[in-house]
C-alpha cells in the first residue's frame, strides 16, 4: 500500500538508505535533513514529498518529490529506494507509479530524474528506461572525476 | 572593481534585476530570498557567494555562485546581470572571469550553468559560448513549454 509518509516512517526511511549500499554518508544525510524539513515544515512549504509502500505496516520502500524551482509544472524526483531485503517484488515501479500519479493529480506536466553514470547504479538507469524516462542528457565527470551525471525526463 | 559583495549592495542587486527586462517577478524575488540568505548566514553557509563589479561605488553588475549539492568540486553560477544602462563595455565578461578566479582558488573543478531557450536569452547563450562554455544538453520544454533549458559547462 502506497501512502503520505508520516512522521513514524522517518527512521524507517533512514534505516532503508542506511542498508542501501550505493548510498554515501552525505546522500543519506541529505535525505535526513530533507525528512526534517518535511515534517517540520509540511510537504508543500518544504517542496519534498515522501511517499511510503508498506505491507503489514511495515515500510518497504519511499520516494520523495518536488517542485523544480522557477519552472513551470515541473517537478524533481529526488529519491527511491526499496528496502534490499524486498527487492524483486516490483516494489519501485509500484513507487515509482504511485508518485507520478500524484504528480500528475497534482499537474505537474514534466519529471526529472538525475542519477549516477556509475556501474553501481546500472540497474537504475535501467529501471528508469523501462519505465518510459528518456535519457536526455549526460553530463561528464559531473559528480566527481569519472561518475557521469544522467538526466531522464517523462513528460505526463 | 571586482569584490565581494555586502549587505548594502543587496538593494542595487535588487535594483539592477528590476530593470533587466528578461528577469520576472519570480526570478526577482528569488535572488531577493538568496541575497537574503547569504547576509544572514553568510556565503558559506548559504552556498550563496555575491560579488559585484562597483565603478566609483556605483554597483554596475553582480553574479552569484555556489556549491551544487552532492556533487565533488562543483558550483553553479547562478546568475550574472549587469545595469542596463552600463552594458556593452565588457562587465559581464569580468563578472564572470572574476567569478571563475574565485571558484579556482576555492578548488572547484566544474562549472554549471543553467539558462532558458527563448529569443530573448539568445545574447546570454552567445555570451557562454564566447567565453568557452560547452553547450552540454538542451531540456524540451524545461522552463515551460516552448521554453527549453540548455545546459552549459566549463572545466576549470
Amino acid at each position: 500500500m502506497i501512502t503520505d509518509a508520516t512522521r513514524e516512517d522517518a527512521a524507517h526511511i533512514h534505516t532503508i538508505n542506511a542498508n542501501t549500499a550505493i548510498f554515501s554518508q552525505e546522500e543519506t544525510d541529505t535525505v535526513d535533513e530533507m525528512l526534517e524539513e518535511a515534517f517540520r515544515d509540511g510537504f508543500e512549504k518544504s517542496g519534498y514529498h515522501f511517499i511510503v509502500y508498506k505491507d503489514e505496516g511495515r515500510v518497504l520502500g519511499y520516494a520523495c518529490y518536488g517542485p523544480h524551482s522557477l519552472a513551470d509544472r515541473v517537478d524533481d524526483l529526488y529519491w527511491i529506494a526499496v528496502d534490499p531485503n524486498a527487492r524483486g517484488g516490483g516494489i519501485g515501479k509500484k513507487l515509482l507509479a504511485g508518485a507520478e500519479e500524484k504528480m500528475r493529480s497534482e499537474g505537474v506536466r514534466l519529471i526529472i530524474v538525475e542519477t549516477s553514470g556509475l556501474p553501481a547504479y546500472e540497474s537504475t538507469r535501467a529501471f528508469y528506461r523501462a519505465t518510459h524516462y528518456k535519457e536526455e542528457a549526460v553530463i561528464k565527470d559531473f559528480y566527481s572525476d569519472g561518475d557521469d551525471l544522467y538526466i531522464y525526463t517523462k513528460h505526463l
